[in-house]
């Protein structure tokens, strides 16, 4: 069954789950199960993720921390119930010496007993307030991936990783880039408020309509582009790194939590 | 004794008013009774008075209502205990057929049985927030008044008034920017977040250089103009209107209120 007629919106999270896990579902988690908490998946083996434990929390906005599981655990309770982290996305990457290897469906059979997953919030939970409260979000109006770019912007070196780093952007009116400041604020565990708009050459960009990752979107005259901390950012890190052996989920396969969004707003 | 020589910042509010009172204190409060809210005024017969509660009703960023009064009372418990509002403010602007007739400093000679006292927030109270937060606060850091411009903005037409706004400018970095926002937000009696930032011309301002009222400030080039609304919107609105008779306090020559900051502040 192709994901594009898979029919998840309303369903609750532990039947979009179950689906990634009988392999039911492998496209992209956008839309599905509204009003849940998303997060982005980044797995480790424990002689890395002390480190890196420490450089997210150097890191809050490019890596909000929602949860982390003990070493060699396939459930996390902080999550959601009933719950296998190696088969409930439908899609992840599989890094090794530094590079991405493979994509998969299933991650169970390269499973370790040392590895630690780390959830981090989405800019998914955000985007959906936004909407709720009238805003326009670009990339989905046109149906394209959002636009992210790398930055100038150091981030703080903590546990052994390092690099820049990298946002994503969305273009705004300046009444609704000062509203969607207030709304994204609410959600500092999925990114919070943006960390730059206006001039993207102040944060080393040059391009706005050549982005690192994903999909130019229009702009108007009359519009500023706005930047929020993204999460592929970690992503990055990792493979500047050169790290041995890692997992995410794949951009856009995002593993679907019981965390009502409202959850993880602070108001 | 000259203005810039009162020593009333540690005062508390009823000494500043007091002063004002007693004739004592003449100058800008700017400074003055640190931590306590200083409001606009505006004081007109109840004939007009109904038409502008309607208005500033329908235009809360200009004109954020903290109290009114009873037609006639120079006191106003929501305000201050022991308060006379002809004379409690160090400088009064008279307004007659539409045009500033007079500034003085006790307005009790003019009172009447049917004048109505609109109390409005002002930006000292949030400037003081942004201050406090680390924030530069350009006009201040360069003993200005701050700049303040004619927008082409319209104003909800209400109670028989009607106009564009004024908004007052401070420059910030995009990030400081951000902050701002956020902390202007948590003051929506006090204007509240900017109404405008980045490109001055989408709002009708043609030169920042050369502003309507107030002081031109310095701007650095990574910095973005951000726009507040201004209470100064309010008198400009009573003079486009004709306005028979009208008092106001003198731009920066405040009503200070035994209100603490924090009791307008959202969180």
């Amino acid at each position: 069954m192709s994901h594009n007629t898979f029919p998840h919106a309303d369903h609750d999270p532990r039947a979009v789950r179950l689906a990634a896990r009988d392999g039911t579902l492998v496209g992209p988690t956008a839309g599905l199960a509204k009003g849940f908490v998303q997060v982005n998946l980044v797995i480790l083996p424990e002689a890395q993720a002390n480190g890196f434990l420490r450089f997210c929390q150097s890191n809050p906005k490019p890596c909000p921390l929602l949860a982390v599981s003990e070493p060699g655990e396939r459930g996390c309770a902080a999550l959601a119930d009933d719950l296998d982290i190696a088969r409930d996305v439908p899609a992840y990457c599989l890094y090794r010496d530094g590079r991405l290897d493979q994509t998969v469906h299933d991650v169970s059979d390269v499973w370790r007993d040392d590895l630690v997953t780390f959830a981090l919030g989405c800019s998914f939970t955000f985007e959906h307030a936004l909407i709720q409260d009238g805003l326009p979000v670009r990339h989905i109006d046109e149906g394209r991936n959002v636009p992210m770019y790398r930055t100038s912007v150091p981030l703080v070196p903590a546990g052994g990783f390092a690099g820049h780093l990298v946002v994503s952007m969305r273009p705004y009116r300046a009444s609704d880039a000062i509203r969607a400041i207030q709304i994204t604020t609410r959600f500092p565990q999925t990114h919070g408020a943006p960390v730059h708009l206006g001039d993207p050459a102040l944060i080393g960009i040059t391009d706005l309509h050549s982005p690192d990752y994903g999909d130019a979107v229009s702009m108007g005259d009359d519009e500023l582009p706005v930047f929020w901390a993204c999460g592929v950012t970690p992503q990055q890190v990792l493979m500047d790194a050169g790290i041995a052996f890692a997992i995410t989920h794949s951009p856009g396969h995002m593993l679907i939590t019981d965390i009502p969004d409202s959850r993880v707003a602070l108001l």
